[in-house]
């Protein structure tokens, strides 16, 4: 019997997907940050977003972590995708898995974290589910809402594009900002009102990977400047390339809106611009101060 | 430290509502069987149902059922209750928590049952997320559509109005119905386009449980005849009241509306009238073919 170790997570999502029931309205399936769906009658101005995430306790997280920061992470990976979309959110529906004999202060404090955020976002908590379950389980849905001029998918980067990130990668479990990070709701509004971004994604999986997921949705490459990729103090190049869960926002710009970004004065919000997108398709390379160049693979680059 | 065991899933819940937070468009938000919501500009003419569900091994299946059965029902169970709004499903997201070493199989077949019933009812399955997990998890949201004027909550019931189920009850866990019910959508459906019903839900806890959700909801009581409960072949009385995950509708129609539904010739469905709405706050009687009456709780009714 062949196991679902042999065949690794995105693997198992791309069978998942190829069989995945599509329906009308359905703009954006399986394969982006969130669903990009058309509701009621005719296309309107606005298309839904959908998206969920789920955490499991001593895979996720453990007992040990303040409750409040578990809620508030697994509703703020929820709007870190919609962010990636060019959206906003707008509704949450939590699910809860729940040992009978928890303390009721842990649940609390876990709602605590979540609401403490959707009220941050003006997000509406409007149902869920809880039911009993050894070990803790915490499953958010979200709906948001995007103008249909705002969307941006993972697949819209040409050639000539200039890739950007809105901070500092790498060692986010050991600064502990995958539990407090912001999402990056905020930048990505100024983003599509004025900068139209050609792709967008939020990292979780880490710099390579999900510039990744960029390059193989808009059958172009990359070119990353190494000297340029903005890394949390006391992380190696290494570490900002692949370490997962920074959840800032990689994204395209034509050359034009590129160069407009980087000239604006009075930035409210910083973003670092890291590299190129090339013609030659799913290739990632990086690029030192002398020229020379290396093949960035999921897992880092390989050496000389 | 209080436990969660000492408080119950559903006085968890209320505390739960009470601390959600709000936001524009929530129509109605945690409370009934699903939240609705008013989506972009204005109050267009059609709202947004959105619901979920999880399941967990060994608390609500075992590995040992069929796969397909699994899935079928994690999904099934939230398009009944899209059903019980008076509304039509649309589109799921999907989070499963697998271990690693599960049979590919058994995911594909979980997926096969979920994607089976989704092409039954036309509902894209467009998004997800797979997290590892020592026990099988499975998370379905849903979301749904309905015509403003068809939307049905359970606080609408009258005195007067009259009571029907959509089928027998009782006893689902012993004829395996609880995995292989078909949602009551096209009932629903010929239900609010003709008959308009003043309050629904889907038979989830059990007959006694979500009629006391309907009278609690819509400030009244309620008097069931104990002759015309339908039975599911084999099954007493108490099971019929209080066994749960029959996903029947149950609804209340005006006396007028009701007498109208008991007419109707060439039915393609089946409605048992089993009682109506009383003024009396919130309590639940059960009366015999000799008019002798006797309370009915959560946990069935007491004995004379």
């Amino acid at each position: 019997m062949r196991k679902l170790s042999h065949l690794g997570e995105f693997r198992l999502i791309r069978l998942l997907a190829k069989r995945a029931p599509l329906a009308p309205g359905v703009i954006q399936g399986i394969g982006d940050d969130t669903a990009v769906l058309s509701l009621g009658k005719g296309p309107g101005e606005k298309f839904v977003l959908f998206t969920t995430d789920m955490i499991v306790e001593d895979v996720h997280f453990t007992r040990a972590m303040p409750a409040s920061a578990i809620g508030r992470k697994a509703l703020a990976c929820n709007i870190s995708d919609v962010a990636a979309m060019g959206g906003v959110p707008k509704f949450a529906v939590v699910s809860l898995g729940v040992p009978p004999f928890l303390e009721i202060r842990f649940v609390s404090e876990l709602y605590q974290g979540i609401n403490r955020l959707a009220r941050r976002f003006g997000i509406g908590v409007v149902g869920g589910d809880t039911v009993k379950s050894q070990k803790i389980i915490l499953s958010v849905a979200l709906i948001g809402e995007v103008q249909r001029e705002h969307l941006v998918t993972r697949a819209g980067a040409r050639a000539g594009d200039v890739i950007f990130v809105t901070g500092p990668l790498g060692r986010s479990f050991e600064t502990d900002k995958h539990l407090s990070f912001m999402p990056r709701i905020a930048e990505s509004q100024f983003l599509v009102k004025h900068f139209g971004p050609s792709a967008m994604i939020d990292i979780s999986d880490g710099l390579a990977s999900d510039l990744g997921h960029i390059v193989e949705s808009s059958h172009g490459g990359a070119c990353l400047y190494e000297e340029r990729i903005p890394k949390t103090p006391g992380a190696t190049l290494k570490e900002a390339l692949t370490d997962g869960e920074d959840f800032e926002l990689l994204f395209t710009l034509s050359n034009e809106q590129g160069q407009r970004l980087l000239k604006l004065k009075n930035k409210k919000f910083r973003f670092y611009p890291i590299g190129e997108i090339v013609a030659q398709k799913e290739k990632i390379t990086l690029m030192d101060s002398q020229g020379r160049k290396r093949n960035v693979t999921m897992k880092g680059f390989e050496h000389f």
